[in-house]
């Protein structure tokens, strides 16, 4: 161990560009071994404190930085993880991307890495094998998985450990992904139409088969057939073009329902002005709300009552969850994550 | 040289998880030396197309991943880039990140640098220099720099190569930046405004001393007074809470003037609402347009008249600059982003 650490050092030191400082440097300027300089990096052995001070002066002093790639190549592992948002077809397309939901889940995901001393790596949209062999990784954090996820079977393929935000609605077996509860959280969204006095309660999703809207849907159509209601049911194209979301918008107030949950926050914008444009009031005549929060969603006219999905709290799950595959841990639940509805006007009737 | 890359593929083929297929079970399914897979792999040497295509068949079939960690050992490079996104005390602040231009810059560079073949870690904020040393990376792009950005110095302290977007307004003399102008764009919008009939053209910005907003105020105030007219500025308070948006908002109205000009777009929706409730009518009372395009910009009601800020050139150009700097290239001119301006029913009115 001694051995192959000095000569990671040594190798550091005289390597092509030969401008960083080694460990033998440090070792050198504080004047000492390398093997305690490595002891001292690496929280290992043990050494006093006044030597422990004087290796980190001279590390700090040499701008020495522990070379992360001979650490790697000793245990097998890079330390680094790759986070792969919602893309293929649709990278471009920024409907689904402009809710601020992806951003503050790919903060929280990278501050949560780092908390288990893991770098997050952000991979582009995956056109072939080749595109993933190329990063050095441990493992991978897949967003909003469609049945068979050609991005999580390419970490199949090679060998490695990948968790999944969202779940493929096609694999009930697989227990390696992370999920806001959708199911609860449509029906809290009911619960508070049916309470604000709504009967005829409508839902306009996406033809995404995204978990997240899946069982938003199917946990409507149970909710209608509970209470003896046919469902108002309206999907958008996936394409997601400003026209279908608009046919969509139009054919679903054609239905006249007096409430409505749009799981995809895009689709709430056209609604509300096809609403005012038809003289249809929001909250008077419509109860509406989205099925995540945005800054869209607070500072829209009326407010949007929304679903806060806990960015937070299902970046921490689904690290904590990878770092579980990777450490070789057995399969145990799904982590789902309790969500929380914000009412807003969109969705409150002044008494 | 060929020694020591058969020793890194036999060290990798026998590390502590022993799972990955190395160079060597690569070299034998194919029936060639370690080298000659090497050279394959590495696009180097001589080697005939049908020896190519056996070694690429045989590491496509073991699942064969180059050990990028050995590669890096080897050059000295990780092939390893990082960004950085504007946070530190305001990373919790979601108005100045809501805007789908960070998400848009952060999946361009991804990409940019994929194609580059660089991975892109994304950073944490840095709260001190350690933060920084742990990860193995060859540079780092940092977003919207403040005077004396404390992030830029940890890369300088660690010898790090380092390339903003946005400059530091206080380093003239750094020529190592990517900015969209800023400058243009302001009097692209001012000028615009005066087309459309404007006589007191009002600018609400913010007291963040980033180059677009710097750059801004200045070009605003010159324009001004070239026209002979007193600048109407108002600049809400750093800490962007919604009070201070709200503040600024009222105080700019009062001051009546028949357009205004907002660089961030996080103060326009408080500016509309307010306006609005004040029977101020947009575009007939009140032009606006804001400095950055948006999914909100672009389905507020009006439609707002936005600056687009280029985000996949930008993402481009960062790229660039930043491996011509790891490089070891010159320093050369700072990269200028033009922006277009998209006019949208808030500054444009009927005929």
């Amino acid at each position: 161990m001694t051995t192959s650490q000095a000569r990671a050092g040594s190798g550091e030191a005289t390597g092509t560009r030969g401008r960083r400082p080694g460990i033998k440097d440090v070792a050198g300027a504080a004047g000492v071994s390398v093997t305690t300089v490595s002891h001292v990096l690496n929280g290992k052995g043990r050494v006093d404190a006044a030597t422990r001070a004087r290796v980190a002066e001279a590390a700090e002093r040499l701008g020495y930085r522990p070379n992360s790639n001979a650490r790697g190549l000793r245990s097998g592992r890079t330390d680094t993880i790759a986070m792969l948002l919602p893309a293929g077809a649709d990278a471009h397309d920024h409907h689904v991307l402009a809710v601020d939901y992806y951003l503050s889940l790919t903060m929280k995901t990278v501050e949560a890495a780092f908390e288990r001393d893991q770098a997050l790596l952000q991979l582009p949209p995956l056109r072939r094998l080749d595109d993933l062999r190329r990063f050095g990784i441990d493992g991978g954090i897949v967003l909003d998985p469609v049945p068979g996820d050609g991005r999580v079977a390419m970490f199949h393929r090679l060998g490695l450990p990948v968790v999944t935000v969202g779940r493929d609605i096609t694999r009930p077996d697989d227990p390696w992904w992370v999920a806001a509860d959708s199911a609860a959280s449509t029906r809290t969204v009911l619960e508070h139409f049916a309470a604000g006095g709504a009967r005829r309660v409508a839902m306009l999703s996406v033809d995404i088969e995204w978990s997240w809207f899946a069982d938003a849907e199917r946990t409507y159509v149970e909710w209608a057939a509970e209470r003896g209601c046919e469902p108002i049911l309206v999907l958008a194209r996936p394409d997601r073009r400003d026209s279908s979301a608009a046919s969509a918008a139009a054919a679903l107030l054609d239905l006249r329902p007096d409430a409505v949950y749009v799981p995809p926050q895009w689709l709430a914008t056209g609604l509300l002005r096809l609403a005012r444009d038809r003289g249809v009031r929001v909250p008077d005549d419509l109860l509406v709300a989205v099925g995540v929060d945005s800054h869209l969603a607070r500072t829209s006219e009326p407010a949007l009552t929304a679903v806060d999905l806990d960015p937070a709290r299902t970046a921490r799950e689904a690290v904590d969850l990878l770092m579980h595959r990777i450490e070789g841990g057995p399969p145990g639940d799904p982590r789902v994550i309790p969500v929380t509805l914000h009412p807003r006007g969109s969705s409150l009737r002044p008494k």
